[in-house]
């Protein structure tokens, strides 16, 4: 069996991610393609319990959770991600290496030289494909409120969500082979289309 | 005041490093010089956290491992033994850099030029002086056994000891200025004077 290919999806907060990944696995599913749905922080038994000291910390240096991101991601791929693809499942992550690189990097204002000598060092595959779910900073912050989120990255200012949202973009624009920005204001039936649309041009299934 | 001096002590399991750091710590004190004892994995609020999950986990990958204590070593340093160093104190750490080589590389079997790049973009400051406890294998069992340690570095067999203890005197072979060999098999009352020997001769408090 040929191998799955690991798709993921990136953004900021209330940009819809974790429902696109769901709707993207169930339209995989609807071709007989086999979908894992999985997410970072987390993604592995060990990676929740890593995601729980990271949301739960008040404050947190962003070079201790540059490597706790580290730490989850190797354990990610090796416990569920390689894996799946290796027995033939599609992957699909709502969020990955390039969260680390916004919100460490960017945000953290750790040197991306240091952040990509420890993806190096941490992250033995990287996805087939990247939907960077881009979302205007203030429709982002209504859904965000709306869904009542608690955690650190919910509670950044409009400023920080702008870095954020650049932080994605540049990456796209740095790396277009893999990544492909996706308008996510839109409704998620819309959203969604435009997201099949670039999985079968990219990567036919 | 004059930066305090960072002295870490390694070794395998039932060497009697943390009755010596603390044996150390009171010895500096009656010398008038503040001194803290701490450890690893720990040394920080967070870091006990990382500890809980790295000592609990029944089986861990050696890859997950090495980022785990890169996270906590990173918070260690930032948030306990620089501080404590700039304000005078000097800082005695049960375990430091040198466990990690030795039971991620030397018994968990990753690439011991992956570790020293981790160590290098994790660790911002160094030992001045590492006190390396050698212990022959069986008097290190029969002591853990006694103490019984339940952890999983205390189930290892005695043939992963050894590697352990071949470890620790390769890195003292390889950096005889920071590191020094002490024979733990010694009483306590011995092995602290030994320590206090080294202590004074190579940085003279």
């Amino acid at each position: 069996m040929a191998n799955g290919k690991f798709i993921t999806l990136e953004g900021g907060e209330g940009a819809g991610k974790s429902t696109q990944a769901r709707r993207l696995a169930q339209r995989l599913m609807d071709e007989d393609i086999a979908a894992l749905v999985t997410r970072e922080p987390g993604g592995s038994p060990l990676g929740e319990r890593i995601r729980g000291l990271i949301l739960e910390a008040p404050e947190m240096r962003p070079e201790t959770e540059l490597f706790l991101f580290a730490a989850q991601r190797a354990e990610h791929l090796a416990a569920t991600i390689v894996p799946a693809l290796a027995r033939g499942s599609w992957v699909i992550s709502d969020r990955f290496v390039d969260s680390t690189r916004v919100y460490q990097g960017d945000l953290g204002q750790l040197d991306a030289a240091r952040i990509a000598e420890v993806e190096r060092l941490s992250v033995a595959r990287l996805p087939d494909l990247t939907l960077i779910l881009d979302l205007p900073i203030a429709v982002g912050h209504a859904r965000a409120t709306l869904r009542g989120a608690q955690n650190r990255y919910d509670a950044q200012s409009e400023a920080r969500h702008e870095i954020v949202r650049q932080g994605f973009l540049r990456i796209a624009r740095a790396e277009p082979d893999r990544c492909a920005v996706v308008d996510a204001s839109n409704d998620a039936d819309t959203v969604a289309e435009a997201i099949w649309a670039i999985v079968r041009e990219r990567l036919g299934p």
